[in-house]
């Protein structure tokens, strides 16, 4: 049996991608193309012309996400341009379909500035229900987001808010697999990038806009979180910050620690790494609290290896790899947020939609143990289920 | 029966619009998923970086053509913006699938400027192996158009290129059908905007930049042609036109006439209506020559009606409309033009490529007569055949 990355390349080959556009409509005579095209055509534009909102009962705009990428934060390969990331935004819009049962189509596009992705998102926009920006690097991807909050359609990345609301949801079910407090975690991030600032911002319940975040008290949290860059932990003052860095600053790291995650984390009750391989060594899994929680999320290789993290001590792991146990994937959280946003027309997806799912999605897993703190994206019937938790917690 | 307006709406309505994306491949599996999605297509991700242009083999973009707009002349409807303009954009992309075999996802756009949407276009061309841009008003559509003729892959403005060649190509016949030479043929244009000025350099074989434009020798071309906007024809030297109609008026009106149709088209052959309905006078057409050709283009109400325009004296008398004989329907000619322009990986469509187009179209009709100088849009294997043609010609 050949490799993935072999058989991956020779099913690329052969369907020359992974998506095709059809037809709902059979065109076989002139009077089926008097429908679909001139001259009726002209009678559901004239519809749409009196009244905009009509544009999402009578095209795909009512029913279509946009997945929408520079490729310059492209899975593990880094800043490697549009056309080499079009693969993965292709894979996305399969999995939306899949999942979720939603139409969506990529979008990779040459531009360098955060006023460029901007701009054309909102120029596309009027052809689309929701936006998903996928694989924009940090710190561009949290101002381009911010941007187009006030767009009128949901414009979601999920690089930030999918892998956030997939490892709380793993993190609320470890705590009670090891019978910790989730109120009681003291938690260090090592990575300060889209999924790591967006992570901690989650797990600390807080609302962020650039350079201030606010701590909702309604929403659950953990009691501590320190993330670690490059030059070591985040902490308010710090120098080599940008702005989006030094609003989790503002909000983490209490007791104001300074240094490298190996002096930090000691004591802690649980390391996520949002970085590369090797980041996380033995001597920091070792030095953790009793009952620890590892989670190392780099693909393919994560930061620590599963069986070195056991044998430092860990007793809950996870990675984003599907060939382990405890496989935490966005594909967890982003169909069903397009299809709660579909389904009760949102905007925008507010914090609070997003813990909702996080709960629902950890609901899933009824008695959580180190070996299954969340559920597969195989789980039967996941996306309805969810959708239909989620509006429940939203409605109380 | 309802009226095809409210069958129209009804089918946009039951369907959500017309298209709709696909998976090409199954996800039923955590194996599917590693090919599909993460880590497989890691791998395909890696092979484009190392060389883009395998994005052509390896995704979507090697087969796909966005079709274009920011609604600013939709049909006969006018600027009534994006929204209203996509479900004629998913028409269209419909007709590419079921006429060429070839992927098309719509695009509107909210853009006021030319240059907002030449920045959007090469924005997203990694996307696509091919850009129709459609219902872009005058003169935009001129600039916007010829500042993308150089970004490697072919963008084709439909309103302009499509409906001259079809127009040509009837002319062709219509001239052999009433007996006429068509290089001697004098042809009046009643209209200026993007089809009509495309219409007048078609006709005269002629390159055109901007400001300039110049005949190219082996191309076949008529006698003369005059183009009338509302003041009045287009003369060299006359005021009020811009740079496009300039261009055109360099190179045509021989004899500098100045005026109406009706006092100026008197012993012409021709008279091509691409503006709005009474445009055309009975008047007029009584003032042709013997045997006169009348295409009335404005749809769903020509420039006048068949009928009226029989009845004045005409021999010859096309429309765009599906309901009467002789339709002049872009759909004869665009589902082609991409077609060619994927198989013989064209990076823009030249003169010579419409021009031989234009030949194989007419060709299709073997005797033309006045009830017929076009095939229906319906002529079995229509695409296939005028690509073979058309590849042939290009080739010699």
């Amino acid at each position: 049996m050949q490799n993935t990355s072999d058989r991956a390349i020779k099913i690329h080959t052969q369907f020359q991608g992974k998506l095709e556009v059809q037809s709902l409509v059979p065109i076989e005579n002139a009077d089926d193309l008097s429908l679909a095209y001139t001259p009726g055509v002209g009678a559901v534009s004239r519809v749409i012309a009196e009244d905009k909102t009509q544009v999402k009962n009578l095209t795909l705009a009512g029913r279509t996400v946009a997945i929408i990428s520079d490729g310059s934060a492209v899975l593990g390969l880094g800043n490697i341009g549009p056309e080499a990331a079009l693969p993965v935004m292709e894979g996305k819009a399969l999995l939306l379909k899949q999942f979720a049962g939603l139409d969506a189509f990529p979008l990779v596009i040459t531009a360098t500035e955060a006023s460029d992705i901007v701009r054309f998102v909102k120029q596309v926009s009027p052809t689309f229900f929701a936006i998903n920006l996928e694989d924009i690097t940090a710190p561009k991807c949290f101002e381009v987001e911010e941007a187009l909050q006030d767009i009128g359609i949901p414009v979601f990345h999920d690089d930030q808010h999918g892998t956030a609301i997939v490892v709380a949801a793993a993190l609320l079910n470890a705590a009670k697999a090891v019978g910790k407090n989730y109120a009681d975690l003291k938690v260090g991030i090592v990575g300060a990038g889209a999924a790591g600032l967006a992570i901690a911002k989650m797990l600390l319940g807080a609302n962020c806009r650039a350079s201030s975040c606010s701590i909702v008290e309604s929403l659950p949290r953990v009691s501590d979180v320190v993330v670690f860059d490059r030059q070591g932990a985040l902490y308010r003052g710090r120098k080599g910050m940008n702005v989006y860095k030094q609003a989790v600053a503002g909000i983490s790291n209490r007791e104001h620690s300074i240094g490298q995650p190996e002096e930090v984390l000691s004591g802690f009750d649980v390391v996520i790494g949002v970085s590369g391989p090797g980041s996380i060594t033995k001597k920091i899994v070792s030095g953790l609290a009793e009952d620890s929680i590892v989670f190392a999320m780099a693909n393919p290789d994560p930061e620590i290896m599963p069986e070195d993290a056991l044998a430092a001590g860990a007793t809950v792991v996870a990675t984003g790899r599907s060939d382990f146990g405890n496989q935490i994937n966005n594909v967890l959280a982003f169909p069903a947020i397009f299809k709660i946003a579909h389904e009760l027309q949102l905007p925008r997806i507010t914090m609070e939609v997003k813990v909702a799912l996080m709960k629902s999605l950890a609901e899933l897993v009824e008695s959580p143990t180190p070996e299954e703190v969340i559920v597969s994206p195989f789980y039967p019937n996941l996306v309805e289920i969810l959708v239909e938790k989620t509006k429940q917690k939203i409605a109380h």
